[in-house]
């Protein structure tokens, strides 16, 4: 049930989830008293081929949490020296002489793969091309709903936004389907609906679902709601609103009591500022969650290498 | 007394100064025996949405020597995800779960207090705006004064070169302003003199000052010239020659024994490299003074937290 | 015996040379303890004025396996604030107030032999300028050959490729020179065989060499095969093919068995991936080589410091 490299959300299984959510709470008590310092003689190498500060910070403030140090790049594609020819795998083999895990995001679909592959330490997938893997968030994300329902079970969670191509939410849907008696909302306008391979996942394994281009009806009933990024420029291409989507104090005023508010974040306009007082904003709390779900995740690689 | 943020110069009561330096005096003795390990499980955040090196190594060695992690960037344009529509807000909250201090260059003016008034954690004003705010340069500055006369009290000050818009020289002045018995001397061409707030600041808490365009018959008789950076730009614009307010050896054999020379740096031709070597040149000292006044600062700020 | 600039390999006698090695040995050990936290009090300054990950990691990672901290910058340019119009010594004397020890790539050749004049630190030259030094290769290159052959005296050495531009062939056949019966191989087109000078100073010393344009007859004789990289620009340029001069299988099969082939790395066609795989191709040691050649003589530095 060991894991060597992290390279997509399809690798972990139910027991492999709990283990890994046990583990992150273990981590919130450790960064409740400031971090430890068991892993400072370990080393993380963070490759980015494409910049994003946002998750390399969550990864290198894991590190921190845990004790370790951290060799840093935005600048990947001059390391991998491309103008010389050099192949992903050839840096990697190389960069695995410089540290103990490697979190990478590269800007090809599948380079995660092919990394974990020649690499002599174990590779974490930060993200891959724009129709690829970035299976941290989905963790999070995941253990977000699981740490404010308390269960994973029997819950009915809507996707809204642009769900063609919101990796977030396809990599979320493929996850909570592994999961009892899950409902799935997907609510997006009809020319943004999720991909039908994934609805052919969930009816494979007997996940309900529903598709509708209306949150209305819908948000009063569930316990979660997760929306997505808004991507403007494809919006205005596609000369599509998506201002029907978005949540406000109305939306809110909607919803259960216990239910939750969920967005990978950064958001835009889509979730209304003024919900961000009301304790079912979970958003920032998630944010929260990717730090300990990352440190979970990097002791487990670093406890088998 | 307590301080959690430091955002402006203002904040600094004339207590509050002498307690910072008093810490600064410890911060001297531990960087001497090669800094201590106290602060190792902290983590700051330089959060740079202009680049500034100088600044950034001079922040980051300070929570190097306290035994603590750096996150670090110079790419923040790219973290706030502007793109997407991503306030200096949300940036802010996101960050505070990454880190325990943020330091924080912004390109508007006022972008230090934003982030103050929502982080959960201190934040530090290295920079905001053309026209803005940079406290711990004149901290720094303040000190070197202190430490190189033994006093803040009864001090003869001249301020040199393009007073207008050199926000190191106005910061120094609203601090020094403070202190008893200081005379202030502004020394620059008429088009580039000292703006009048700060007169009329200084006229208000009874400051004593002169404006002259000649340094010559005033260098002979300071405790301290403080000499701005040109920016070469902007002289060639407007046609000034700024030459007759360099320092040379000439000058400086005009100059009171003890007298320091201060540069907030880097120079270009406003100092002549043959300064370097009279004990009175201060400039490099003042350098070496932003490490300490930074650790002190830092560790106000972490032990309040 | 002791050093306290690294600035061009000149500078190390074969007894340095030795004890530089000696060490190096230490931090194998050290490396596969996982590292030392001996260094924990010092930081290095990675001033790095032309990007160059790949070197930069390297001394980084060498960094913080000894426990240390690392100041690191790949816009030195900025930090120099040439637009200000610093001087390159200004801005050693300032960060000589931040680290213990500045490892600088400059764009200039000398660059680093006026660092250390002014330097109140140690600094290493990681490379300045096109024609200019980069000491640490070839200190890594010679560590490999002796760690890979147990012996620097009687070895017969090939040097192929674009060997008039190639600053690691000129600096490591200046290195073997200085051991007993060195027999060096130059193999490259006429146009771009090793320039007269390095000739000159090996006639000098009585060191043994032959020019050759044909590798075949000579690589089944030699212990080591140094194949340098391919700057692909400039063979356009120069419309000169040097396929004849690749490794690959067939060449080493005509190879002695326990010869090596070497490369600085990154390579493109110039040595085949299907080398890869065989005990010979010693290029991914070699990179291993550079980490452990650099943290020794990193402790170096710093011990005399």
């Amino acid at each position: 049930m060991n894991i060597r490299h992290v390279v997509e959300s399809q690798q972990f299984t139910v027991p492999l989830l709990m283990r890994l959510f046990e583990r992150t709470r273990t981590m919130e008590y450790i960064v409740k008293r400031g971090g430890t310092r068991d892993y400072d003689r370990s080393i993380m190498g963070t490759l980015f081929y494409k910049p994003s500060t946002r998750t390399r910070f969550s990864f290198e403030s894991a590190m921190y949490r845990l004790g370790g140090r951290v060799l840093s790049t935005e600048q990947a594609r001059e390391f991998s020296s491309e103008i010389q020819g050099e192949t992903l795998e050839d840096t990697i083999r190389i960069i695995g002489h410089y540290c103990d895990v490697i979190v990478l995001r590269h800007h090809e679909e599948g380079g995660a793969k092919r990394a974990a592959a020649v690499s002599s330490v174990p590779v974490i997938n930060a993200g891959d091309g724009e129709g690829g893997q970035h299976p941290t968030q989905a963790l999070l994300d995941l253990y977000t709903i699981y740490n404010e329902c308390n269960t994973l079970d029997g819950l009915s969670v809507a996707l809204i936004g642009a769900l063609d191509q919101g990796r977030t939410a396809r990599s979320l849907a493929y996850l909570l389907g592994k999961f009892d008696r899950t409902k799935l909302y997907f609510i997006a306008p009809d020319e943004m609906q999720i991909k039908p391979d994934i609805l052919e996942h969930l009816d494979k394994h007997d996940v309900a679902y529903e598709l509708a281009s209306n949150a209305s009806g819908i948000l009063p009933h569930v316990d979660v709601v997760y929306q997505t990024r808004i991507n403007r420029e494809r919006l205005l291409q596609r000369d599509i609103d998506l201002t029907p989507y978005n949540i406000d104090r109305a939306v809110l005023a909607s919803m259960k009591a216990d239910a939750i508010v969920m967005h990978p974040l950064p958001r835009s306009v889509e979730i209304d500022h003024a919900v961000d007082k009301d304790p079912r904003a979970a958003y920032f709390r998630q944010t929260q969650n990717g730090l300990t779900v990352r440190m979970a995740l990097l002791t487990m690689l670093l406890d088998n290498y």
